[in-house]
């Protein structure tokens, strides 16, 4: 029976705009990367306060869980990190943005500009589903 | 850096029913309570092809997943085994419901029947969210 490290990521929506961020070339992978949020799960925590934690530590907004979004599995950096990720699409709250060490940038940006970025890569996925989602979804959603 | 068991559950839409079992007497946990189809994800699994394989060997049932709705955190049993619980929201495609050992009954039921049925106990709040998003997502959405 396997074990997995547990990644949750936040897509944060302020105003119909996300928050992305620049990893730090101190990161061990994916140095200098465009990303949103993403952190990994402690003990005994659910992945819904988990990434209520990552977002307080990385960027110290206070944001609430819309819902969760997206799932998938990688190797972080080689096969001794199996990690199951886990995205939830996040509605900002309130706070001013202090980065932490992880990251050297950030930046707001709307649906279909994360969409269309090349820099964001695989971490498009997720503003794909938040856009199908909001054509149905009332503007103040949540689960 | 903590490591976490994977499950995986399934909330099986046909014609506005959803499938609920009933565990064996045999299983080690849970033994007679009704659910839905759970399972665990194996090693370097996607979560949302993980849950199309139980689905298939707990039921024989050909489904597809609409969304990721909702994640927990437990210990399945003892504190050796902490479970991270992701359930997502699936739609019957084709096939006859065919029993393994792990359940001895199943029955369709409505929506608001699940919500109420005090035999699904804690299961029941991912029928509670499928309510919630059917109230504005089209009959045939699908992430």
């Amino acid at each position: 029976m396997k074990q997995f490290y547990v990644a949750i990521g936040a897509l944060i929506e302020k105003e119909d705009q996300y928050l992305v961020l620049r990893r730090s070339p101190e990161k061990d992978v994916g140095a200098n990367l465009w990303e949103f949020v993403t952190g990994r799960l402690e003990e005994e925590e659910d992945p819904a306060i988990g990434v209520l934690r990552e977002v307080k530590e990385e960027v110290d907004l206070d944001v609430e869980v819309i819902m969760p979004i997206n799932t998938s599995f990688f190797y972080r950096g080689s096969k001794e990190y199996p990690m199951v990720f886990i995205v939830f699409w996040c509605r900002y709250i309130k706070g001013e943005i202090k980065l932490s060490w992880e990251h050297t940038e950030y930046k707001w940006v709307s649906l279909d500009e994360a969409i269309n970025s090349e820099e964001l890569g695989l971490f498009r996925k997720g503003f794909t589903i938040i856009k199908k989602l909001k054509e149905f979804l009332p503007k103040d959603f949540k689960l």
